[in-house]
């Protein structure tokens, strides 16, 4: 029977971690599905199928990946896709704390499905979506932040001068 | 003289994690006062009556446990109630982190009162109460997340399908 | 060539852990500047104006500090004033986690600026700007949280009997 | 391709904490091996041979796994084995600290070598083999620590009254 | 039924933070046993007999501490006296990790144990006893380290100059 | 008046990630010591004349770095060097939290002392010496872990095949 992995999130937008760990998780199991919660509760900046969209465009080299928007609980994707194994990303302490809670609820509600964590690549580990969208809304350079497909539409998204920026000037 | 002991918090509702925080604590001081928190900026789900009637539903068998909502400061309470001892539950590094601050600070304002932590049994590390409301509202099953007199309440709160709840199906 | 160095955060207000960490940096570095950022999402209480001044008032002993506010990125700022060091306060290791991130981060978009890191005096270990808000709108005495040219401003703005505070008796 | 995962330690033994690993790992990955580090310089109590037959005894359930053990670096055991996926149980952010450091360093040794961490169950968060050892030297009960087929082992290796346990009562 | 606490530990020697400890849970329950583990497998610089006698000196002041010294497991210390509650000091996050899992197990062996953790005053948060030894070794001064009783005696043990300290002037 | 600095460890033997800090450090600081410390307890592998002539070659390029051995304490290497700063890298939480303690100990001990803590560079966040001192006893390759003239002393004195090495096989 095969395994099947899900690698979920919010991913708004995609980083170049985010890629970092669905391309590594990618060649541990032999299919990954990239679960994309919508979140409406988050009020992400992206639409699920733009968030959707991103991701297809970021492992679009990746045969063995699907990505899949959904609400609700990931256990309750998980029974309805099959999958038995759970990829989550940690950088530090505080998110291992988190996940592991996760874990347990997780295994708690559906007990086939087990968690593993990953950790970034050490030149990704400071990277999130929430940090992406401040920097972009600051009008900081994003080459470095995401996968090349994401560059234009978060520019598209945030460059325009926010009031904030519109003011980037030192004040007494 | 004796003791008394206070286990503050918001309790919006009351976890098994809490629950067994209380009960573990009223072994420990001769009296026990759980002292919930108003905490209106929370913006809490039940109400402060509601909170304190769960507490008093879930510790119905511990004979030395009296729940009373306040608010304004910890110390004022304590001062009020003759309280010495400040019971708070950790879960982790990151809660201890907090604590210790809060500890300190209610120690510069009140010199009488001292604080404990208390880890929960490993079966209830996960829960949170803001865990708890949230699988409420995605429909997970909440019976090893409350106590039995919470659940009814709980459901009854959270369980109608809400706007997310009701697209609970997958996306591409 | 001399160094100089920024301390940067939102003050808003000063606290007595900001107030240290400034007076030990003073003696670090030839020259330092406190980097007040607008952080008009945070919606602070008190105006840029206001903290820049309050800085300005706790600060006035000490002949080579600086305090100016900015908006944006404050690896633009660094790039303006000729700032090489970046002082940062952390309390504890998710303080660290986080501030680990930043210097990665701000040392890839400006590489010529490195960030240190210092921990506050213990005595301060428990103070952030948040926790005395939230404690002066309590009612709380705040002569051991902030500088004394604060006392009066953060009474003046909190001080007056909130809807909470005003009922601040227990209630059963 | 099959994919192959390593689970290594020195497993001096195995605990019920290692066990719940093995087991949970074997069901994610259709093969996977226990790479017994001999690890003279920790000077083991069981030996390497003894280390492995007690897993091989506590996993005999298990068809997909293999019990092997080596000495010198992992990454060298991997290449040899065919081995892409290191498993690691981490129990909180120290060992998650250590062993993100070790999964770069491997990474760095052997691309092709990934790492995986996963939490143990809570009721064994708190075992490790040291404790294991620690208690059973000091006379406690070992049922709830190691797997059946390594209590009477773990009791005829540490069972006997050592000197201090010889004098086991108050002194004043 | 009187509560019994117990502050368990090695003390070797007693710190000011011990010191502090052991004063603020003395006015949290009625009676408070300080259990000094003999501990022959730390190789403690003092005895068992110097490490109660100066906690005895140090706690002086106190009428309901006793000093009782200890070899095997806390959990039987705690059946043969009666005591229902443990004390421990924890500083921070690594220390919390290591307690909570010592609070499970000792939970699991013996069920009417429960734990408490206190913080250290910040005054005090760096203190352990191998940093007063290293300290003392290397001649530093020890006044603020340990109580009063026990400065003479921890000079003495450790005062004279060391092989180390002998030739402590820079070599290049 | 210069402000000098003082980086110190024991560098047994100096790594890439000591070497980055010592770089970025240097231009902090007008003057930059790195204090080397005997540290005859911890029975180094290289001796401190050794040690010391390591770093120097490292650090040849820059020219406000002197290096310089110590026994004894920090403090008072740093009085007796005009030292006011002191340096420390710190690669995750519980460097933190030790780091901490100690410089609050420092600055009881010497309050013109303060510190600074810098974390390594993402690339060298995983390097310490004993990692150093072990991969190499395994034989892994060491040029991404020291600076070019250290590599040859390291193979010289790790390199030589140990009876652990010499082994290296599989055993089953």
């Amino acid at each position: 029977m095969t395994i099947i992995a899900a690698y979920s999130g919010t991913f708004d937008p995609v980083t170049l971690g985010h890629n970092d760990i669905i391309h590594r998780a990618a060649r541990m199991f032999p299919k990954l599905i990239v679960a994309v919660g919508s979140n409406i509760a988050k009020n992400p900046r992206f639409t699920l199928e733009e968030r959707c969209a991103l991701i297809r465009a970021a492992a679009a080299d990746l045969k063995n990946v699907e990505v899949i928007g959904f609400s609700g609980l990931v256990v309750d994707f998980a029974r309805e896709h099959g999958v038995t194994v759970l990829v989550r990303g940690v950088r530090n302490g505080v998110d291992v704390d988190y996940e592991k809670q996760m874990a347990v609820m997780n295994r708690d509600l559906y007990p086939k499905l087990d968690t593993v964590m990953l950790t970034p690549s050490p030149q990704y580990a400071h990277l999130s979506s929430s940090l992406v969208r401040e920097l972009a809304g600051l009008g900081a350079p994003v080459e470095k932040l995401v996968p090349p497909p994401v560059i234009a539409p978060l520019l598209e998204r945030f460059g325009r001068p926010t009031p904030d920026a519109g003011t980037r000037r030192r004040r007494r």
